[in-house]
């Protein structure tokens, strides 16, 4: 049965006292309606149609970003959850099938049970859940296989409250129908407000049938109000997540302190040592390590990749058998080829360093490329720009570079080169050359003393002064 | 109604297996003993009295400066909570009001409890609770609007232990009465010890009145007497103080691997990803993010600051806009004026960077000040240091500072200047100077590979040598 | 009573989804067949036998390495459990005592519930255990003092159901009565395997004593058959050694997201600020704190030591009242004496500094020995590798190293000496001897402008190319 789905986020989620929308707040890097519309799409829906309010241009933004598919239209004024669903009258003016309505701030709602309410008969369908603890939820009173009425918290009995299948908020509608019943609810209640499920009472009176569903797991539906709901679902929504990797071969220390968001993916036998974020689309491969302390987003590691501690990884690509850290910071357009190395304390940006190319220590490389096996000092550093334009560094194969040497971009340096440590590489190297550009040594023999002596001086003048 | 607080903090601790005593042990930054005098002096109590015994000279230490108002008595033995309360005979004499007595090491007391006890009329008030799992507590057994008795889990009867309304061990009395119940208590048990309990069967064979008085929260009341307690306090509390954040505006990832102070203030929109620690008097404004692995210890940051992850922020201000990490370390004297930047692998301690100013990487600046807009190349040094001597470095605006460059501090470089890279500068710079101090660079053609061999030589004697 | 273990580790354990067999998976850092030998030689056992099978190689050398005592025999097809004790048979043949059998795949197992089947009389013991929840759970029905039948979950009727006293899968039998009835049991099942739980029903239809014995804890039995399994129990366990150290008198913030290996020893008054890991063999001193985002591995700490936030310590000796960090990397055959501090952005390696010597900003120090109180500047780099060779510094004591001096190893510095700041120091430098080498500063005064006018003219230059 094909179906379209509306889902409802005009609202401003007031008890998040935020500038943003409630529904583009984020849950594991992503809008809490991308869950919703995610959802929505994976489980069939022909079409997906949000009901916009609060800050319209915001969520259109992200939408069409996101799900250039999806179509939107406007609550002007937030009326009730009835309401909202008016405003799509039109655009599903002649729709004749069924619709599924959602809400944009339940963001774990599953695929599997908007399944369950498109394959449901019936003129209604009420999605329904079994709760541990059913207080404060609307209990669904049952009459045989449909649904009898569901009545609140405040207005149940006692009977009533030992219920514990309740109401998660999630219909389906024989559209026409829903539309017929809307028009018959009104706003007279505290709020003033078009209650949607207002209409279940309507489609009674009518002979309508309404449907109970039973979904899989309660705490898909949960309703985020404030940032300590958010917190509550995107802890739910990590659990799935880290579950699904460790069942997939991932070994995973600590699982309650890692971090990783709904599009990362992981290669068996890979361990990692929480805490540890790992964000957007990055792609880790078989049997690597990734040390504690470290947050990669949207990078690519192929196998055996040994991330170490403490590691800042961004838009990088690292191949086979590399080796990063711990202490290093991998900025966007680094790539390391297989067995390539950057260390403690390195920073690297726009980077390519070649297979078995290794900079351990202090460096920092930007715009730069260093060839197969090539060697980086201690303390070397590319001096990219030159306070207006970015400039390349291109280092040869097999090359040593010595410690603390500086190149001024643009440079080049000849395959089997040798920089002299503490050397300022200001013009290109030919091959196999020893490039030097540093003073001599010279030793005052007994002269320390003396400067001691003046150093000792100055700091009585000093604390004289400062008296 | 004004009454006044007693504490009792006398106690040793055996179980803390510490050279500090009890109370002094902290929770989230703060002793103990610190939250119940807080709570104390926020339930508008008049006075509050501490008595203090084991290692009484660092408590007394602990309250002078935190608390100068607070008075202590001196419990020289301890041979009981009775006998604790006893010691504060003399400081109270004529006084004739309520007493409110608390213990020092049930830190998560609120003020709200002492308050019900200071409201609720009665002789003696006792605080009580409704425990889940009351097994272990003393049993508040009622009779009508008073309590009847209280019976300790070893002596509790099957429907006694049923009773899930437990005993918090804080009262309230009436001053004189207490002191006239406690003449009558003996140390006729097993450890020999005057409990301030036994009051209870005094106050209720003179016919005087015995309240109880329901706290909302049971977890409130935990005694902490070991390490393993001092941890689940803690626990509860920092839920508390993370909900709060919450609630006002805060998004925090994985809430549950944060660590934030009591004093800590944070503005709404700031995003927090954990694992992060906030201490002190930190004061965070909106619009923030802080980035995981990062230390903040009594820090100001302004709106719309960008802390990445692995910093360590002490004793500093971040101006508006501001922007720090990954793997800063920011020591105190550190001020950052709006869109300033510190980056990666570097250090600041007493340095001002005005507008615009950035110092990118590797660097460390210390007693100094960088002009507006200007740029610090990579590897640059304020050698501030002189063995004896802290010097001060002065750099004006828009100047750019080549990589690793050297200041031999004192020294001061003008307006619109230029230090090559490399180059260690040892005097004064005037405006709109290039300052160089380093060698020429030389290319000694085809000399690259007679040094490797040479160090090939060296391998092999060397190897020689070690076999 | 003496007696024997018995170890199934044969299994592969394809739920893993791994290249490495089950038993061989760690939890905090040991395999879990390491924690079963463990408890079983903790127990008192004579001898522990492991059946091995699948890469039974891998698992022979992890015995091997670790419990060279330690027996193996060869299940070659996987048939079940009652096959895998037949092939025990040959190597306990004459044995005539007590036989334990465990699974190598509960790492949380005790001795004292090994030493609790030891000492129960009967023919068959068999640990129970009360389970919460026993759904899943074969139920134990007793016959007064001895075990009548087990039923699995899928048998039980509704009365079984309701036991809450479950098989924990480990048993004691007399030896010999245990293989007689071996002989006897079938693989008519749906797996086609031999269940070692099918003799209960032979000893007892030979009139032999079968008897339960409840072990403490029921999640000591957790078996662990995938990765999501083996975070549990690696959380159970993590759980039991922080509560040992805490009450052992180590202060530990947020525990939950510390992780601790089991040989770790931890002093008294010790603080830890979580995150934190603590791996292998290392021990920790009284006093310490150990700040958060640290990972220590095989160190070993004096008293009094401070570890600072964001460090990463290996091999390393730590004496007392040193200090180190933030943002150290301590390698392999680092040796702090007392007073000795590292700071931030250092890495050492095979670094042996002497009393009161430090080394605070940006520094790598690699194959060298520090004098007392010598002070390293800024930016030192001991450049220890030419390509082929690792080369020694020594430097001595009371010495001022400037920033960012090279040292070319080998090579070494006398007592009292001075390095200018910025040196590259390719020869010895006697006593009390100042060592100068590099070039003078030159101020070109008015110049910064025209190299800032030719930079914004490459500028223009380059976006012209570019475009």
């Amino acid at each position: 049965m094909s179906f379209k789905v509306l889902i409802l986020a005009a609202g401003k989620g007031t008890r998040f006292k935020s500038d943003l929308p409630k529904v583009l707040h984020k849950v594991l890097g992503k809008p809490m309606l991308w869950y919703v519309v995610k959802a929505a799409k994976e489980s069939g829906a022909q079409e997906v149609i949000v009901v916009v309010g609060h800050k319209k241009e915001l969520v259109e933004e992200f939408l069409k970003a996101e799900f250039p598919d999806v179509k939107t239209v406007y609550q002007k004024e937030q009326l009730g959850t009835g309401h909202a669903v008016m405003c799509a009258k039109e655009l599903l003016d002649g729709y004749t099938g069924r619709l599924v309505v959602l809400n944009g701030d339940t963001p774990l709602v599953q695929p599997e049970d908007i399944e369950k309410l498109k394959e449901t008969e019936g003129d209604m369908v009420v999605l329904t859940a079994k709760a541990e603890d059913p207080t404060g939820y609307g209990r669904v009173v049952r009459d045989g296989d449909e649904v009898s009425y569901i009545v609140e918290e405040k207005d149940a009995n006692s009977e009533e409250k030992k219920i514990k299948e309740v109401n998660t908020g999630i219909y389906a509608f024989d559209t026409e129908k829903l539309f017929e019943a809307l028009r018959s609810i009104d706003n007279n209640n505290a709020q003033g407000e078009y209650y949607l499920p207002d209409v279940l009472k309507i489609f009674k009176e009518k002979g309508w049938k309404v449907v109970p569903v039973l979904a899989d797991d309660f705490s898909s539906f949960i309703g985020v109000n404030n940032r300590y709901e958010l917190a509550k679902a995107e802890k739910i929504l990590l659990e799935r997540i880290v579950k699904h990797h460790q069942l997939n071969g991932v070994t995973i220390h600590n699982p309650e302190a890692v971090y990783i968001e709904p599009e990362v993916k992981i290669g068996k036998d890979t361990e990692i040592f929480a805490p540890v974020l790992i964000k957007g689309k990055t792609e880790i491969g078989e049997g690597c390590s990734i040390g504690a302390f470290t947050e990669i987003r949207n990078s690519k590691l192929g196998n055996g990749v040994k991330v170490e501690t403490h590691c800042w990884i961004e838009g990088t690509v690292l191949e086979d058998n590399t080796s990063v850290g711990p202490f290093a910071k991998l900025r966007p357009g680094t790539y390391l080829e297989s067995r390539a190395k950057v260390g403690t304390f390195v920073e690297t940006k726009n980077a390519h360093l070649e297979k078995g190319a290794k900079a351990n220590h202090l460096t920092y490389l930007g715009d730069c490329r260093v060839g197969e096996n090539t060697n980086i000092g201690a303390g070397t550093i590319t001096c990219n720009y030159d306070g207006f334009n970015k400039w390349r560094t291109e280092i040869g194969k097999n090359v040593f570079v010595g410690s603390n040497t500086l190149f001024i971009a643009p440079v080049k340096v000849g395959d089997d080169s040798i920089t002299a440590a503490g050397s300022v590489i200001t013009s290109d190297v030919p091959e196999n050359t020893l490039a030097v550009a540093r003073a001599r040594q010279v030793n005052y023999e007994g002269k320390a003393e003396s400067i001691r002596e003046k150093a000792r001086r100055r700091k009585d003048e000093h604390s004289g002064k400062d008296s």
